[in-house]
C-alpha cells in the first residue's frame, strides 16, 4: 500500500461565510469566515489522502499558492519514501533553500506545509487501515521519534531524551488506556456559547442548553470592553456554578501591564486560565503575565497561533504559559506536535489543544488521545476545546457524548469533506459565493 | 501633492538567475536567486511609489499574491489619509481582521506589506522632494512617533519614552552630522568577497581587490564544515591582518550547544560577530550563545529573518544579541524600522543594518543614516552591509566611496528600478528566464 507514487496534488480555497452570524468573533477577529486550504493527494495506484489547514477568509488565496508551490516537492514521491526519512521530508518542506526566506517556519509557508502534511498522515494512517490516533499510538517509539525534525529543540529535548521519555512511558502505561477512551471519551469544553459577537439572551440560551447536554468547562471571549466582559463573566458564572470550569480568552487583544491590569479585574469570576492575553510572539510578555496572575490562581494559556516547535520550546523554557494549546493545523502537523508534546511532557505542563474553526476538532483529537494514551496518561487540568460548527462538511465528524470527545474509528485523520461541501464552498466560484457575492453586488 | 488618490498597485515577479555563478550562497541557502516582489503604486494625479521585499526565488509568487491580496486595503486612499494617521494605516495593513490569521507580522504577509508601505514611503519622500532619510530627519519627533504602532512594546518603550529620547537626543545634536555625513558618508563592511560556494582563489582575489579599494570589515560565511571555515577565516584574517575587522555568518545552521562549540573553535580568528547562529526564532538561544561567548569577546548579530519589532523587543530584553541587524524588507517597513531603532537605542545596543540581495542597500541606507543623525550619533560599532551585486537595475544606485555609503540625493527611496530590467527578470516570461527555462527544457 506505501509503494504507489504521489501523482496528483488538488487543493481548493474553502470558505464558509460563518462572519453573517457572528461565529467566531473575538476581540481581534471581528468577523471570520471560517476557511480552509483543503488538500487531496492522490498515488497513483489510487490512494488518497485528505489535509486541511485553518484560515478565516481573507488572505486562504495565498494559502493556496503556497500549497501548490510546495507541491513540487511532494509529486512523484511514494508514501514509503515519505514515511521511511520522515524527519528528512519534513525538513525538505519546511527548509528548501529558497522557500524557507519567505517563513522559515511560520506564517503562510508553515500553514501549507501543515495542509501537505496533514494529507500525507490521513494517507499514511488509511493505508495502515487505523485512525490516526492508533497508527500513533501503536507505532514502535522509535519509528515516531524519526518523524521529528529535533533541529532547534536539542538544547530543551534531545532525541534521546524523547525517546527514554515515550519507553519509559510506555513501560508504566496502563495498557486499558484505550480500551478505557473508546468507552468514556476524552474530556471537552465548550467556545460555542460565548462569542463576542453574541448577545447576552443568546449567550444565555446557549450556556443554558449546554448545561443541560452535560458540559461543565466554558470558555468566554473577552478582551473588548471590560464593563461588557464583567457582565458577561458575572452571567456565565452564576449560570454554571462555582463548580464548573471558567476560561476566558483575549486572542491578543492586551499588551503585557495592560493585560495583568485587566485580567485582575476578571479575577473574582475565577478564570482557570486567560488565553492569548498578549502578542503570540511575545515569549518574555507572557512570562511577565503567567508571573503576575500565579498568586490569583489563574494559568496563562496560548498556542493557536505559536508558529513552531522553536517557540514552544521557549515559551517551556520561560514558564511563560501553564497550558499548552497546540493546534492541528498551525505548525508543520503531527511531525512537528509530537515534538512540541514531548516537551511539554518534559516540562510538566497539560497540553490542551486549540480546536473549532474548520476541522481542527476533527484533526485535533487524533493528537490529545495519542497524548492521554502514549505520553501523559493523566487528564488532571486536561481537556480538549470544542465548537459545534461545521462538523457537517465531514465524512467522519467528531462525535461528542456527554461533553467528551468519542474516540474516532474510521481510518485516517477525519480530515475528509464532503465533495458537494467543497464544491458548494469554494471561493469565489462556488455556489454559497456565487449568491452572497451578487447580493453585495461584487 | 498629498491630495491625489492611489488608483493603481501593481506587483511584479522579478528574479535575477544569481545562483547561477553561487552568489550569495550560504550555510542555509545554497543556490538563491535573488529576487523581489516589485510594487508599483500611482495617484490619479500622477504621483509614483515604488517599493520591493526580498526573497530568494521559488516562493516569490506567493508574496506577490499577498501584495495582491493586500492591495485592496490601499486602494482608493489618498498619500494624506495614509501618513496623516500613519500607526493607524499601518495597523489596518498589517491586522486586517481575517489576514492576520495567516501572519500575524510574520512571514509572507508581513513581507507583503514591507512591500506596499516601502512604495508608500518612497511615493512620500517624492512629494515632499526628499530622499527619505532627509524626509525623517527633518520630521518633527510628534509626527515621527505616530508613524510608529506601539502595540505591544510599551512594556519596553512607550510612546512617551520614544519622544523624550528623540527629543532629547535632538537637543543635543551636533547640527553638522547631516554635513558631515555628506562629505564622508556611513561606514560600511563587505560581505562580497567570501560566499560559503566561492573557492579560495576566488575568495583571495576578491579580498585583494576589497584592501586596494579601502574595505576595512569583512564577512565570511561559515557554518557548513569546521575545517573549511577553519582554513578560510586563517586565509581572509592573514590577508585582512590584526586591524581589520572579521565578522562570520552562519546563517542559522546551528542547534545552540553546537554554535557554542563550533564559534569557540573560530575564537582564534577573533571575530567580531557571529551573525545568525541558530533559529531565528530563538530568543533564549541566542541569549544563551551571547553569554557564553562574551568572555571571548565574540558578540551576537541577528536580525535579518527577525519577523518584527516584537522579536527585536525580546531579543534586547533579553540581552540576546549584541548587534541589532534591521532590514529594510522583513519587518513592516520603515514604521517598523523606526520602532526597532528607538528600542535599540533604549537599551544601547548599536544597530548595523543587514543588506545585500535586491535593493536592500538602496533602501536600508536611508535607515542607517536616520539612526546616526537623529538617534545614535555614534559610529561606535557600528556599520552597514554592503554587497556589490545587482546595483544596475536601480535608478539611484547605491554610491560607495572609501568603503563607506554615500548619502543618497534624489528624492525618494532609492527604489526605483528600471523598467528594462523588471521586464526582462520577470518570472517566468521575461526574456531572461524564458532563455533559462529553454535550456533547461522546461
Amino acid at each position: 500500500m506505501l509503494k504507489g507514487k504521489i501523482a496528483k496534488l488538488a487543493v481548493s480555497d474553502v470558505r464558509f461565510p460563518t462572519s453573517l452570524e457572528q461565529h467566531g468573533s473575538d476581540a481581534m477577529h471581528a468577523n471570520p469566515d471560517y476557511s480552509a486550504a483543503y488538500v487531496v493527494i492522490e498515488t497513483d495506484d489510487g490512494l488518497k489522502g485528505y489535509g486541511i489547514t485553518f484560515t478565516v477568509g481573507r488572505g486562504t488565496e495565498i494559502v493556496v499558492c503556497a500549497v501548490e508551490a510546495l507541491s513540487t516537492l511532494v509529486i512523484g514521491k511514494t508514501l514509503e519514501d515519505i514515511v521511511s526519512n520522515f524527519s528528512g521530508f519534513y525538513r525538505c518542506l519546511t527548509s528548501d533553500s529558497q522557500m524557507r526566506w519567505i517563513g522559515p517556519e511560520k506564517g503562510v509557508i508553515q500553514l501549507a506545509s501543515a495542509a501537505i502534511l496533514n494529507a500525507i498522515w490521513d494517507m499514511w494512517a488509511r493505508a495502515e487501515g487505523k485512525p490516526l490516533w492508533k497508527l500513533l499510538v501503536d507505532m514502535d517509539p522509535k519509528q515516531l521519534i524519526r518523524c521529528i525534525d529535533f533541529r532547534y529543540i536539542t538544547d530543551a529535548l534531545t532525541e534521546q531524551e524523547a525517546l527514554s521519555e515515550l519507553i519509559s512511558i510506555g513501560i508504566q502505561l496502563n495498557y486499558d488506556l484505550p480500551e478505557e477512551m473508546l468507552k468514556e471519551g476524552y474530556p471537552a469544553y465548550t467556545t460555542s456559547c460565548a462569542w463576542l459577537g453574541y448577545s447576552d439572551q443568546q449567550l444565555t440560551q446557549l450556556c443554558s442548553t449546554a448545561l443541560t447536554e452535560g458540559w461543565t468547562k466554558f470558555k468566554v471571549k473577552v478582551g473588548a470592553d471590560l464593563q461588557d466582559d464583567i457582565r458577561r463573566c458575572s452571567l456565565i458564572r452564576k449560570m454554571i456554578g462555582p463548580e464548573n470550569s471558567l476560561m476566558i480568552d483575549a486572542n491578543q487583544r492586551w499588551d503585557v501591564a495592560e493585560a495583568i491590569s485587566y485580567v485582575t479585574k476578571l479575577a473574582e469570576f475565577r478564570p482557570l486560565w486567560i488565553e492569548e492575553p498578549t502578542c503570540p510572539d511575545d515569549i518574555l510578555g507572557h512570562a511577565a503575565i503567567s508571573k503576575a496572575l500565579a498568586p490569583l490562581g489563574i494559568g496563562v494559556a496560548t498556542g493557536e497561533q505559536c508558529h513552531n516547535r522553536v517557540m514552544f520550546k521557549q515559551f517551556l523554557q520561560a514558564s511563560a504559559l501553564q497550558f499548552v494549546q497546540i493546534d492541528s493545523c498551525r505548525v508543520g502537523s503531527v511531525n512537528e506536535n509530537l515534538a512540541i508534546m514531548l516537551m511539554a511532557a518534559k516540562f510538566r505542563v497539560p497540553v490542551c489543544p486549540h480546536a473549532g474553526g474548520v476541522g481542527l476538532c476533527e484533526l485535533v483529537q487524533h493528537l490529545i488521545l495519542f497524548d492521554y494514551i502514549s505520553v501523559s496518561a493523566s487528564l488532571e487540568n486536561r481537556m480538549c476545546e470544542y465548537v459545534d460548527h461545521l462538523h457537517e462538511h465531514f465524512k467522519s465528524p467528531t462525535v461528542i457524548r456527554n461533553a467528551h470527545y468519542m474516540p474516532p474509528k474510521d481510518p485516517g485523520f477525519s480530515s475528509e469533506m464532503f465533495d458537494e461541501s467543497v464544491q458548494k464552498h469554494q471561493f469565489p466560484h462556488g455556489e454559497v459565493w456565487r449568491s452572497i457575492l451578487e447580493k453585495n453586488g461584487s
